[in-house]
Parts: C-alpha cells; structure tokens; sequence
C-alpha cells in the first residue's frame, strides 16, 4: 500500500534554513558518500552531503560536479579539518558556490567567517556542549550534536544522544540536528522530542543502494547484531567500528595496554579505505553506529526517507494518544 | 500557576501491571533509595523501590516495614542477584508479601518462577538484548533495558538507551521499561516514541529531598555539568562514576594499565557507602548518570513526578503538531 506522505508538509527552521522539504541529513562520511548518495538523498527531500573527508581536492571536485549535474535540489559538502588541504577545499567550496558547508573534527572558528561571507550555510558537528558555544560565538547557523552511539569517529566525553540534545538545545539559540542512533523515524521523533529541528543519518545511508560503500561492507552493516560495534582508541582517537578481525586486534592490542604509538603504528594509513571502499572485511577498518543493530536491509535512498517520514507520522499518531 | 496535571489519566500495560498512576518508576539503588524515597514515589503516583543491593537482610525488612507504614500504595524492591545473602532476602519478600520485585545484575531464571508463584510482579533489569530474552523465557513480567548512560553498574556491550529500547521493543512480547538518561518529561517522551512503556529513573531521584544519598554528593548531583561522568572499570566490572579525586585516581590507574586485582585492590570495600551515604567527596565513589548534567535543583519526590508528568504533557502538545 503506497503511503500518502508525499502530501504531508514540514516545515521548521532545519528544512527553511536549508530549503529541503524533509529535516532529514545525511551524515557526510568517508568512503561512503559521494555524489551518488548526496543527490539521492536531496532529490528525495532531505539534504544529502558529500564526505569530503576522504577526497583530495580534486576528487571532491569531481563529485559536486557530478553531484549537481544529479540534481536540482540543495546540497552540501561536510568537510573535517584534519586534513592538510582543508585550505584548498574550503576555496574550492566558494568557488564552487556550495549552498552548504558541514565543519567537523576541528576549531569551528577557522572557516566559518569566509564562508558566511559568501552567503553559505555552516553547520558544525560536535560530540559536546563546549564545541557547540564555540560553533555558536563563530556565527554558524546550527549544530549538529553527534552521540557516543554514532559510527566513525566521537568525542571523548562519551555523552550520548539522549543526554547530549537537551545539554545542547538547553544552551545554545541555534538550531540543534540529532546525530548518532538514528535509524528510523522512531528515533527521529525521539530526538524532535528532546529539542532538535532535524536529525543526521549515516549508518542508515551506509547501507542504501546508492552509497559508495562496498558491497561487502553494507552486506555487514545488515548483518550486524546488537552489541557488535564498540568505541576503540579512546586514548588516541575515539572511532565506533564493527566487530572484525582487525577491530579484534584493536581491541587486544588495547586489553593488553598498548601505547598511542603503538596503536598507530598498528593501524597504519588507508585502514578505512580498504575496508569500508575495498571491501577487505579482515583487515580493513568498518565504522559503523550502534544502529546497524536495527538495520536489515539495504534500500533506495527515496524509500529510506519514505519509511522514516511514514514512521515519524505512525510514531506521532501513537504518542498523541497517550 | 497551578498546573492541571492531576485530572491527566495515564494508563497503559505498566500503571495496570503496578497499579499506579504514572509510568515511572524510581530505580531502585544502593545508598540512596530507602523506604523514605521509595514510599514518596509511589505516594505520589508512581512505583517507589527500596534498593536492596546495600541493605543487609535485617536493615531491608525495616526498610520494607518503614515503607509500608508510610504509603497504602504499591512499592518493590530491587535485588541485585549478586550478594551472599540474596535468597535470605528473597524469602523475605515472599513472607512480607511485597507486590512487585525487581531482579539484576544476575540470572533472571534464578528466582522468577519462585516469586511469580506467590502473585509477586517480577521485572528484570537488563543492558542488553540477550538477558531481555532470557528474563522474558524465565517468565518476568516486563523488563527493564538500561543504556549506557546510566549510573552506576553498566552492560559491558555499551548500549546507549536511543539503540537499546528498540532493540528489546522489537524483540520481545513483555512490556520495556526505558532507563538510562531520563530525567525530563521529555526524555520520557523520547522514550515512549522508541517503543517503551515505562521509564525508571534514578539520578533525577538522588537529588530529591527524600532521598538517602548524603547531603553533599546530592549537592554534588546539581553541581555535575556536561561530560563530568564517565565509564570506568570496564574491564572488571563497568560502573558510571561522577569526577572526584577517586574517581581520577581509578582514570589513571586504568590509563597506566592497571590490572583487574590491583584495581579491585585499590577499590577496596565501602567505597560507595563512603561517598554516596557518608558524603566524603574525596575518597568516595560516586554512582550517577550522564543526565546529572540536565539536574539543577533538589526538590521534593511529588515536585519532580509533576513536572515530569507536565513536561511529558508540553512534549506530547508540541510534538503533536508537526
């Protein structure tokens, strides 16, 4: 049966700010969203972006090109500020005039002026109520507030969803976007209900049609049972992975107290790409969220917006009871 | 102004499975919930529980007795399956004819059949998926799914309460109460739209007036800002604690690779009695959960369920409109 939610409107400042009709994100990540995904994710409402993260300038090139050819709609870029290009990136983003730019794993005060300055949106994504101030004084129009069950890399406070929401939203004047945890229309009502105008989803894309992701590894993620991912390398650098040989040796390695150099060394350059892009599921590196637990198939783009907008709808009309 | 929460009715399987009025249930913890707390609770509406797990069998029964002299409304108590002296003390709920028992930290089979034989309610509380399955096949009558966020003793799988409610909501028949990070009538909203029936809280009851934790450490509660809690010990057994000097003693013992027995060594015995009941800030352990971040105040039990039960009602209207 074909759910009538196409002629169900939302509006709130998440979907105003970034002229979408659904205040649905999909989470920027390494490996896994390029302009396929991102294209997908505007042309079926929400705000799809490219993970930058894990592209030399440019490949990312290559993909918002790509990307815009795909669609007509609003997306955006998210860019980590690790990286030792993230200069020639941001540039590329405003000659490129990209509607909107994500910062994340960085000082969101370094970029966030230049490129207000040409009229983009920013959003920054942070793991705590410190960075979110900090976003905030740096004039981005919302944060996105990123709980310990997210995949990939976290904050290592270990503050999750359910608390870092109304941490956030009780403090800051912006809009607040849900991360981490949410899979499901369910989720995304739980998160409207802690405060938030809009949620970021990742793991739930990971395992779309349309995701870069190896085949093999979105195989994984639908396979993937309660309890099977885990925050490693909280000394080093707190990251979600799922369970595998590598993420065994991991987590070993850190058992037996093993030194930041140690672990690094362990882990190498291209882990993340050999195993989330590669598909090598013994030694590559997976990063997922604790929500690949509920995830059990890999769908279209356009029919996972559908199903979370028909369940945020379900979800609604069942609490509106009580 | 008054608010008009008193002509609100709430029922659903956890006010009929109790008999109470609200679905909230006051966690039932060492040091803090004696039968002053637990007789508050359920005097104003909800499911009081007396926290056995500090009680010796004596100190419990004149807890139960105190309790029952004090409210005409059903209470239980909460039995960590852990001590010496747990089936002393499950012998005396069935001679006492308590109505409603929570098990945990334990084998839910070792005692459901027992005590559901005397007409005694029977919730387990549970971390993770595989003991809600288990508490459900040994006959329990709802369970209860504990995120990660919670204080004090914690699953080893790091489930948060975002990810573990649906989990368990999708994969039992029983009725799930959510705990974990729930302090608002917001957060309990969250939790109703994840599938729960039910919400257990505990640090929100710590910092109430009739609570038995040392003036301090609930001083301490209203005190805690946004990251102040973590995981520790996860090794030997996984406990949230809030930051004091011992607590910083346990990180770096931890960080410098401390083995299981030096520690246990190091944490000796009476460490939460120290702190939560005697108030020595320095060298006790201080059980509490992420979400005393959100608590600002002490105020009386029937303050705190009407302005969960108001916020719930402001949530619900608000979300209604989407």
């Amino acid at each position: 049966m074909k759910p009538a939610y196409f002629f169900f409107m939302f509006q709130n400042s998440i979907t105003q700010l970034f002229g979408i009709q659904y205040p649905i994100i999909q989470g920027g990540m390494i490996w896994c969203s390029g302009w396929e995904l991102a294209s997908a994710v505007s042309n079926a409402g929400g705000l799809g972006l490219i993970g930058a993260g894990s592209m030399r300038p440019e490949v990312l090139k290559e993909h918002i090109q790509k990307c815009r050819a795909n669609t007509s709609k609003p997306f955006g870029v998210n860019i980590p500020l690790l990286y030792p290009y993230s200069d020639e990136q941001i540039q590329m983003l405003i000659d490129e005039k990209i509607p909107v730019v994500f910062t994340s794993a960085g000082n969101p005060a370094k970029y966030t002026k230049l490129l207000k300055s040409y009229g983009i949106k920013v959003v920054h994504v942070t793991a705590n109520l410190k960075f979110a101030l900090k976003a905030q004084e740096a004039g981005v129009d919302a944060v996105v507030a990123e709980g310990f069950e997210a995949g990939g890399h976290n904050g290592r406070e270990e503050t999750t969803t359910l608390v870092l929401i109304p941490e956030i939203v009780n403090a800051v004047k912006i809009p607040v976007i849900a991360a981490g945890g949410i899979a499901t229309g369910a989720a995304m009502m739980a998160a409207f209900a802690l405060g938030a105008q809009g949620v970021q989803v990742g793991s739930r894309f990971v395992a779309s049609v349309e995701s870069s992701a190896h085949q093999s590894f979105k195989d994984a993620v639908v396979k993937a049972k309660a309890g099977d991912t885990m925050l490693r390398m909280r000394q080093l650098v707190p990251v979600r992975l799922l369970e595998n040989p590598f993420d065994a040796a991991i987590a070993s390695m850190e058992k037996a107290g093993a030194s930041d150099t140690q672990l690094a060394d362990f882990l190498g350059k291209g882990r993340a790409r050999l195993g989330m892009f590669e598909g090598d599921m013994e030694e590559g590196e997976l990063e997922i969220g604790q929500v690949s637990s509920l995830i059990d198939q890999i769908k279209p783009v356009s029919e996972i917006i559908e199903e979370m907008m028909n369940e945020f709808e379900v979800t609604k009309n069942r609490i509106s009871k009580f």
